[in-house]
This record gives structure tokens, sequence and C-alpha cells, in this order.
């Protein structure tokens, strides 16, 4: 029996939502796992072929977890989500290795389950909640606890026109540039927004997905470390986009537009400009993680 | 004809939403309204019985906004929500100024622009925007623009007990105490935590609710101001009580239940206690201000 875990990318903070808010994309990567005599790992590149890689030792982690003996497996990757762009690849490794583990072993995982270990590996909730639940979560992490995951549908007319560079952001500078502190006007402004933006994607309303994605944390710094960041806003927003925010740490650009020939066309307009930019139009993701037995 | 204008208390912060949530509940104050030869106003204490009137001042802002001329009226205040303890009093003379003054003027006056019109004058739509919308609000102001307001349902099972003590806060004095800058993480905190706190209240999940509840904010300076703070606090939470929060600035407290015998038997308990509080098992109010004819 083999087990096709399929991963959906993901888009954390979303402008407004530093460290709380995320959303899965249509943009997939897949994992297939077998029991096999010993651990074959195909589809990446030799380095990460060997029990370092990062969806094994999420399989071994989960195994672990629940007390169970690891055992080799084959395991094939096909990764369209690239690597070190902000769309959350790492934390599908995470959850396809969780319920790889669980599908092989005949054991039922759900939601609340999968994130609650998937957090624990990942140390925070932001991408591997919606990345198994789907959709978008807002979340929240009582000291010492689970964290708290609300979950939000997303109106189905918009479309995400996401913009890849071809280089990185390495995370760790993107925190570091974040100021740790901040006026108490700046954090009452985020807190009114994160209802503005939620109910904005939920009810599709551009105009209010515009008006509260105006964050004070962390764009205006981390804009400066994406160099393309505000041509790609320019053509995005003169091109009829609600708004654009930075895709986690970055460096991918995702713009917002409840018109699916504006997306087009601007998916057009910039991979012209960019020809070795990847540019997706993408929607939510509204199913998370999916288990398909062969 | 005379019209009657019906105004909520409204309950501001909930805790965790600082400067940007607010709730209607089911305390009412009466104005009502009618053209009269000259200005007569009843109902409150003699140094209110002239043009400084709140009530009287909204009123004629409103005309002015509208470019009618002023003309005196017999107003009559019938107040059950008490003055300076954060249940939105002033707001509700606010609110009930402009309502009358479209009414009396036979105006067609909306949501929207009532909202518009009572936060220019109030300076922001914390109290006002549920005064006049009913249920919970969520708002943010856009610089140099009207706030945008996200309403949300609240669950008709929750309770809201309600100890009102015989002692104001002054508002300069709790704005004063909270610290004007707040580290990262603590931004971070509240903002998951709106998420979690609105979807608690609309759902009904008192276990979310208690767990969202948990301000960095302003209650742990603002309680010092309110004596009585712990002890109720206590008395709730001991007592089956999700949470407790302070209303606006207090001195006024509100638990939630979802228990409708819990929050009598609190509401007994706590007047036993404290014969000289108000305490009050309240609702969500679900449709903000109301105009009658008579």
């Amino acid at each position: 029996m083999s087990v096709k875990i399929t991963v959906p990318a993901t888009s954390a903070n979303l402008g407004i939502g530093y460290d709380c808010l995320g959303m899965a994309v249509s943009l997939y990567s897949e994992f297939t796992f077998e029991r096999a005599d010993e651990l074959q790992i195909s589809g990446c590149s030799e380095k990460y072929r060997n029990e370092n890689n990062l969806v094994y030792r999420s399989f071994e982690l989960a195994l672990a977890h629940w007390g169970e003996e690891p055992f080799p497996i084959k395991l094939h990757i096909d990764a369209a989500i690239p690597v070190s762009r902000g769309l959350g690849s790492s934390s599908t490794c995470t959850v396809a290795g969780i319920m790889g583990a669980a599908a092989l072993t005949g054991r039922i995982v759900g939601r609340a389950e999968a994130v609650s270990i998937a957090t624990e590996m990942e140390g925070h909730p932001d991408n591997v909640a919606p990345a198994i639940m789907g959709s978008l979560v807002c979340s929240f992490t009582p000291q010492g606890e689970l964290p708290n995951c609300i979950r939000y549908n997303v109106n189905p007319n918009l479309r995400f026109v996401t913009v890849i560079p071809p280089y990185e952001v390495k995370t760790e500078e993107a925190r570091k540039i974040v100021p740790q502190e901040v006026p108490l006007s700046t954090a009452v402004w985020q807190m009114g927004r994160i209802s503005g933006l939620t109910r904005g994607l939920e009810s599709g309303d551009v105009r209010l997905i515009a008006a509260a994605c105006d964050d004070k944390i962390q764009e205006p710094y981390r804009r400066e470390l994406i160099p393309d960041y505000d041509e790609v806003r320019e053509v995005c927003l003169n091109g009829g986009a609600a708004t654009l925010w930075i895709s986690g740490s970055g460096s991918t650009l995702m713009a917002v537009t409840d018109d699916g020939l504006v997306a087009e066309s601007l998916r057009a307009r910039l991979q012209s400009m960019h020809p070795d930019f990847q540019v997706h139009v993408l929607e939510c993701d509204t199913q998370g993680v999916r288990i398909q037995l062969a």
C-alpha cells in the first residue's frame, strides 16, 4: 500500500496579521509514502536523500509521539512549492511526515491532533494550522497550552496573484529587522484590522481588505529586504489589485483581487517583466492536507 | 408629534479589545423629543436642564451637520444607564441627540451616517458604533477616513453579569495608567485573541472566550483603580463564569456565562454582598438605537 499526502502552500502574516494569521492556497506539494526494506528518498536533491530529510524527520517524530518504533519507507517528493520563499514549504514537510506516519500505521488523526503535533515540531501554528485545516486561520496560544485556531471561510471570488522572485529572504534576518517594541497605538491599529481583514476575506469585500491591510509592524521594514517590492506593488495596485502583502517573511509577494481577469492580466504582465520569477494566480485552498491511498 | 429614542448601554474594550471592541447590552436609556416654543429639559438634575445638556448639544450639532437651523425642543430623559461607570452613558446622549434631530426633521438617517456623525462628535467609534448598530462591533479608522465597523452576531445563550459599583473611575486616570509602549509579543498576543474573542462571542463557546480574554494591555493596570476588582472576579470565576472584564475604563465589571442559572445566582450573591452596587444580568442588544413615534 502506498499513500499520497498532498499539502497546500500557506501564506503567513497576510500583511496585518504578524505571527497570527495564515492562509492555505492552491499550490501543492505531494509526498508518496510506502513501507520499504530500507529508507529510499527520491524527487529531491541528493543532499536530502537521507535520515535528515525534513519529511522523514517529521515522520519519525510523529511515530515517537505515538510510542511507535520507526520503520524504513520509500518516500517520493514532488514539490511544486518553492523552498525558502515564504510559502510554508518546510511546514508542508512537517505535515506530510505526520500524516504519512498516521496513514501507514492505520491511525486516525484529526485536525486538532495534527495541528497540535505539527505546532510542537514547528514551534508555532502559523503555517501548519492552515496547511492542515485549509482556508484562513488565526491562532493564539495560551501559556503552556495547545494553540487555539480560529478558521474563517474565504470568499471564492478572491484571487491571489502570487509573485515568487528567484531569491530568498532569510527568516532570521527578516525577524531581526522588526522592532521589538511598538507604540500602544500601533497595537490597537493592528487589532482592529485583524477583524477587518478576516471579515474582508470572508465576505470578499476588497474595499475592506484594502482598508484593513495596512500593516505597521513588519511590512514597512521587510519591504526593504525585497528589491522588487516597490515595483511589483505599484504594478499590482495600478492594475486594479486591492492590496499586496509579503507572504511569510518573503520573498514572495501576494496581491489580492476579486476580478479573475485582473488577476490573469497581472500575471501576464509580471511574468513578461520578470521571466525569471514564478507568477501564479492562486485561490484559497479550503480543504487543507489530503490523503489518498493507492 | 413626539419621538422616543431608546439607546442601549455599551461595554467597550471587552478586556482584550482595547480601543477597538464594543458591545451593546440590554440596559437602556430613553429620550423623548418634541418641538416646543422654548427649550425644556426634564428627567435629569437641575444643572443639565439647559443648552449645555449633552443630548441637546448633539441635537444641535446634528442639525448643523445637515445645514439646518436649531429649534427649541421639549426633551425628557429617562436614563437607566448610570453615568461615568464605563457603560457608554455619554454615547447614549450623543446618539439620542442625532436620532432625535433626524426624526423631528423627517430625515432618513441610516446606520453608516449615524455612526459617522456620532464618531465625529465623540472622537472614536468604540461606544457609539455598537449603540447605533447593536451587537458586537470591532472598528478601525484609516487616517483621515470614516471608521470601518465590523459587526458580529453574539450567541443568544450568553449572559453578561454586570456589576456596577457606586464609585467612578476617571477615564483620564484610566488612560494615563496604560503604558504607551508595548512589546511586539504583546501586540501579537492581543491580535490573535481579537479573533478568538469575536469568534467565541459569536459561537457562544465559553471555553474559547475564556482562553481569548486574557488582556496584557490595560486590565493588569486598570484593575488597580477598582478596589472590588479582585473580589468580584474571584466570586464570578469560582461561581462558574467563563471570564470577567472591565467595561470601558470601569468601574463596571462584566462577567460572561452561557448558563442563565449561574448568571442569576451570581447576581443574587453579589447583590447580597454589596447592597450598594447595581447588579444586572444583561444580554447582548442586537438592534441598537430604536426610534418610536408617539
